[in-house]
């Protein structure tokens, strides 16, 4: 089979372009050599040409139905399975992943279109609500007063390092823009330019045969300092999406509020999502712990955002078996290769940072060094009183890495959790009896996480209605959304009230008939009735 | 009957303060006097009691039920309303507001407080979802995974000049934040203290009698620039809202956004309102619209968010004959008293600023030049022409002003609607048939307000489940969120997720029994029904 070199245009719209001169290069992180392929940075004029494109898309797109989106999002799906094994050699290649993992990934992508196909086909997401007149009431006659989400116009999309494809290009950022009517703008990823130009143009393509307007969706090949910037100040943005480091979705999100008309900035920053070990879990399940968290520590390399940063338990011997057993487990996990240079560089570098921090221990490094691109599985642990005299220890060590916290009193344990930053999960790990006794504890928690799990890893992140993968600062900027499951829609849409509408020109949504056969929200009860 | 003199004060939970020794006075806007009482500036440590005593109520007002906090609620409303006239008269004195206006805020006030006793006593606006485990799922079990909105802590609520009740002290923000479970601290108006101080008691008490921790409520006195900020600034804080002006709502938004943990703030700051007046209904309803927008033009003395600022029609006859009908109006109507120096000040100082730009013509004053404490009713106009040149023209006149922009073309109307800034509200008055005829006009409004009326009057927000109250910036910080009606919960409540959690320590809204018999998502479907 001839192997897939892919183009190395931006795709903007249903054109493609490449004025630049200047091009960008793929590094394989496993060889440290480049791949084929040059990709043309995008030039303030396509940036512009991109906007506009998407702008004017955005008049007749936003007004589509969701059958009609649900065409578009289930052909991208389509697509994106047509390209085979070509893509997913692509993203090997570019990210150091394992074939596995990465066929997993497309799995969820897929997945994810299929279900925004689904969630704006049936429509209820819109929020319908109607209050109905009462021209009769005194002293002022009630107005018809209804309400429904819109979309807010072009959506800049951040594509993540750490999955090429779930949260890149076509990943849930980008279907829940789409999903809710909004045309995406997306910034390919320095580390997958392959991988991103396989799958935009695939949603080109999907956006073409389905009938959707130019501009609806373009991709952009630039660096997140230049590019990036660019997108978030460009003046026809509406909203931008990132997961990535604090360092660059915090650098976006000021961006973003200091121009002229601020705009939101949904950074998913990632954390080190603390895990609470209850002493009879400790005392009872030692061993199977330690290789469930060996097992979470070490999932990719421990390049998620969920991945357990921090082991919290009280110092007795129970703990100090776990800690043993944790050491074995990590002496012998295989070092695996990092994302890119930049990522295992930053891995040794924070690391290193914590490692001398006072009072830390190392207690192991796996047995394998590994070579210059891989992360070594470590495992250090320190006492609870060092920790809370140290903020520069919530630093997130993205990679396969975790701090064991040792508190001597169940106070200390209150005080680590009270001092904890904003986090995407927390996870308590306990017997039955324990978590009604522990529940102090784990209702300060809940202020400073979006998920909270009991007995499983944080790790694996369930795409559903119920999923909340968001959190307080400096978890994300905005802990009222989440970026993964239905809700994520949420973040790209808002309410608009149409009072005293006469029906010819209400939204589908909004009619007395309940044609869509929505849930409407009716003089404040839920109903799928239509009014008469 | 004794006159009520407030209680000068600080309102710190369950108790009084008064530290420091600089005093501030309210005065009547109708005599430029000062009114009896004495109130006292919140130091900066009583500024952190203030915090800390919120920051302790949390923890356990966070975990009251909804029925617990309506009936919380609902006592404020009772305890309010026992105020009489007394409120009344204090409100008059410190707003000019006259007396019928100020009976109907405080009957909206006590509405909204009972309003939301209702919505969190039902209990569905929580957004309970449940997703149930799939154990045998392939190739990884599917978790037990469930979602709720919980408060996110201390929210800080600035009351506003032209709403002393319903957008002040148990205005709207304070009654849905204390609703979703947040302790709130206001800052007093400069301009109502007493009227603040009065209400803040009556919460103070409502607290106490119906066993709310000490420190749910705490009202402190100061300026915005000293202690505004520091309330912004303040760490404890988790939340603003503000309803005021663009320059100073903006500023906190600034700093907000500038803080080490940055915190989201809701500022509500008004907007010019436009109105589309279409040619056929110029034509047959001249006289009748033109009586209209006199009245909604000068309501309150043009001191309202939604007040129509701006009336755009086609340049012809019917036009012509509606200004002329507009003047005539005008001329008639007796200018009525501000609501403080400053407000009549910066109506004088912009409206002339305007009237100043290139191409703006005074059609017409009110005959009663009025005094020195009342704005004065003015009309102006514009073509189109001058007005897409120039900015300043959309910066809103606080006050019973409004401008006349004259459209050559429907090209031209279009360009108006296109460079329009973010509004609260668009409204178009229409005969039945225009409104499908200049349907790609409306569908650009659509991008530029919150709420959209047809042949209303913009001034009038009705309290209700299907009001939006907000819209792009800069009418607010958030286009998604609303300060009126039941919506305006969900600004100070986040998501929390319940991954695998026992069922003896969920919460009450997400067991398997649906003992609260709230609306719950259950895998996907909207249901009262519990889990089997």
């Amino acid at each position: 089979m001839k192997k897939a070199i892919p183009s190395g245009e931006n795709i903007i719209g249903f054109s493609v372009s490449k004025i630049a001169k200047d091009v960008m290069r793929s590094m394989n992180p496993a060889t440290m050599k480049e791949i084929e392929g040059e990709f043309h940075e995008a030039t303030s004029g396509e940036i512009d040409v991109a906007m506009e494109k998407a702008t004017k898309a955005f008049q007749t797109y936003r007004n589509t139905t969701g059958t009609i989106r649900a065409k578009f999002l289930r052909k991208i799906a389509d697509n994106i399975l047509s390209l085979g094994d070509p893509l997913i050699e692509r993203a090997m290649a570019e990210s150091g992943l394992p074939k596995g993992r990465l066929e997993g990934e497309r799995g969820r992508t897929i997945g994810q279109l299929r279900m925004f196909a689904d969630l704006v086909e049936e429509g209820s997401w819109v929020e319908a609500s109607i209050d109905t007149a009462i021209l009769d009431r005194q002293p002022f006659p009630k107005a018809d007063i209804r309400k429904k989400l819109v979309p807010v116009g072009v959506v800049v999309v951040f594509t993540a390092s750490n999955f090429p494809l779930a949260f890149s290009t076509a990943g849930g950022d980008t279907a829940s823009a789409l999903a809710a009517g909004n045309p995406v703008v997306v910034k390919a990823h320095e580390s997958h330019l392959g991988t991103n130009s396989m799958v935009a143009a695939a949603i080109q393509n999907a956006a073409m045969v389905t009938n959707m307007p130019d501009g609806v969706f373009s991709s952009l090949n630039g660096t997140g300092l230049k590019l990036g910037q660019a997108l978030v100040r460009h003046p026809l943005t509406k909203t931008v999406a990132f997961t990535g480091s604090y360092r660059a979705g915090k650098a976006l999100f000021d961006t973003a509020n200091q121009r002229e008309i601020p705009i939101p900035v949904f950074s998913e920053m990632g954390s080190i999502n603390p895990v609470i070990l209850l002493p009879k879990a400790l005392e009872n399940r030692n061993e199977p712990l330690a290789n469930q968290y060996v097992g979470s520590v070490n999932l990719g390399a421990g390049q998620f955002c969920t991945n357990p940063g921090l082991l919290i338990g009280m110092d007795n011997e129970h703990l100090d078996s776990f800690i043993k057993h944790l050491v074995n487990g990590f002496k012998k996990v295989t070092p695996s290769t990092m994302l890119n240079e930049n990522v295992c560089k930053n891995y040794e570098a924070v690391k290193t940072n914590l490692l001398e921090q006072a009072g830390v221990k190392m207690e192991a490094v796996s047995t394998d060094e590994g070579n210059i691109s891989t992360g070594r599985p470590t495992v250090a642990s320190v006492s609870a009183g060092d920790f809370l005299k140290n903020k520069d220890m919530q630093e997130e060590v993205f990679g396969p890495f975790t701090l064991i916290v040792k508190c001597q009193s169940e106070k200390e344990l209150m005080e680590v959790v009270l001092n904890m930053q904003g986090q995407l999960t927390a996870t308590v790990m306990g017997e039955e009896e324990e978590f009604a006794k522990y529940y102090h504890v784990i209702d300060e928690l809940k202020e400073k996480a979006g998920r909270i799990s009991f007995n499983n890893v944080p790790t694996g992140v369930e795409v559903c209605h119920s999923m909340h993968h968001g959190g307080p600062f400096p978890a994300t900027t905005d802990s009222r959304f989440t970026s993964v499951g239905t809700g994520a829609i949420k973040r790209f849409a808002r309410p608009l009230c149409y009072q005293n509408w006469q029906s010819n020109v209400l939204p589908l949504e909004l009619k007395d008939e309940n044609l869509s056969k929505i849930w409407r929200l009716i003089n404040g009860e839920w109903t799928k009735k239509s009014i008469i």
